[in-house]
């Protein structure tokens, strides 16, 4: 029995990352039904295998595991309630992304229709889906992810489960986007000063790979310091930080370049030293972001 | 002559990373000559073979290359008119941070008094000094570097020359310290934010990682987009980030954390897709940093 109802799958919004997902599901041989706002989205997955619906009611009926991954949480609720479905019995897996509160929302909603909701977060890029790098991160009824999880395994990686509460895995999305939002305008940021230096992007990028490559061992380290409560500053303390921010964004204001974020970085440190953490270990700045 | 003269070398400035330096000498066997503005910090070098200067001047007099790391480039300034030393024939190698302003008016500075002049940029923390990670660029005179090149060498990796221009290295610097500040502020604000989850540090950690080592791919994309003028949105759109940022800054408010960087990495991700590059590829962002 759950190996005939997690063989079928429906995919719910046909966006790159939406496409990507029901691309992987047909390539580890599920039947997978197609369905999309607004037409003409679903010819390629077709040639694959894939069954378009006309309507969202006929795609949610084709399958006992639906997976949404539309615009938002307010689109994805737009389109549930207008189809007019019995959702008994289906589990409803919403890999959009959103806020830990709309994840729980959305929940409470589904309970009411006797609809199973799991909320899952995907971490890494469409070109990962269904590879072993793609990584998606799931909360809500653990029975439900057990039963499900066979499929959901096409997606890439190992489907990791998280917690029952439905808003956890939007909660690890949020922090995750957060660190790699904040890293992206740094990018960003780094090529345009580098730019007004005449410094050539692929003379940069070399040397930029090499700041990005310290991230994983720092981001380890202020786990491990935050977790302890101690924030030894054998590597690199905030102090040191300090006067080097102040230099970069001394470079940027002279080639009239917008120092927002450089500017909150200045602060988040400037506080912390003020604070008497400026012989401290970098993860102590987590406890120094203001409120 | 030259591997007589390369094997000597003075280190001014014994903070963690100037110490770090004098070490990475010591170990590669060169006769080092160490001085700290203030006194006490000598012992454990000189147990490993250091000689301690009592003076600045004589520090200098000591070794055809004079590397200093103290805190910028003004206390620098204050050392070395303040030696009296007839720095005629030596080289000062200056391995603190600053702007490429300092670095260039140092140089000239340098030129009257018939000092040779090379501005260093340390990228890699204290650890990573005298191994084959330790990564240092060097702008000023070839030939300087040429001569010197030897003795640098035990700083680790390999000694990287960019350009005549003494700015040229602190502009590196600059640009690389600019992501890597902004980076650390996501990793702060991302544990923040964890933490205002309930999620635990090392509970984080794993998959903080995972997106920590989605930069590299992502730099060396931008870098190829930016060199062509062109930004397929491929793997990941401006657009996309757009929603997904506002999520994560709204998560950040109801925490009521400060959202000073992400309301910048807001504002630059708003203005690229008000000009029509919401289906531009990320790296199109380094054009649209406000000036």
């Amino acid at each position: 029995m759950t190996e005939t109802t997690t063989s079928q799958v429906t995919v719910l919004g046909l966006g790159p990352m939406g496409t990507a997902l029901a691309a992987a599901f047909l390539a580890a041989g599920h039947r997978t039904t197609i369905w999309n706002r607004t037409p003409g989205r679903t010819a390629a997955l077709a040639e694959r295998g894939a069954t378009p619906a006309d309507t969202a009611a006929a795609a949610v009926a084709a399958s006992p595991l639906v997976v949404a991954c539309v615009r938002d949480y307010a689109a994805l609720r737009t389109v549930l309630t207008g189809t007019g479905a019995d959702w008994t019995g289906r589990t409803l897996a919403n890999l959009g992304s959103g806020r830990p509160d709309e994840a729980r929302a959305l929940a409470a909603w589904a309970g009411a229709q006797r609809l199973g909701y799991l909320d899952g977060a995907i971490l890494t890029p469409t070109p990962t889906i269904g590879t072993a790098a793609g990584t998606v991160l799931y909360s809500g009824p653990e029975e439900s992810f057990a039963v499900h999880r066979p499929t959901l395994a096409a997606l890439g990686g190992r489907p990791a489960y998280l917690d029952a509460d439905p808003g956890r895995a939007a909660a690890y999305e949020m922090a995750l986007l957060d660190l790699f939002a904040t890293a992206v305008h740094g990018v960003a940021h780094s090529f345009a000063l580098a730019r007004a230096e005449r410094i050539a992007p692929t003379d940069l990028a070399p040397y930029a790979r090499g700041i990005g490559g310290l991230l994983p061992e720092m981001i380890d380290r202020a786990a491990r310091q935050l977790q302890a409560g101690e924030f030894p500053g054998e590597v690199s303390t905030i102090g040191s930080a300090a006067a080097t921010i102040r230099h970069v964004a001394e470079t940027a204001r002279a080639h009239e370049l917008d120092t927002g974020a450089l500017d909150a970085v200045r602060a988040l440190v400037d506080r912390a030293v003020a604070a008497g953490h400026g012989g401290a270990g970098l993860g102590r700045l987590a406890l120094s972001v203001p409120r």
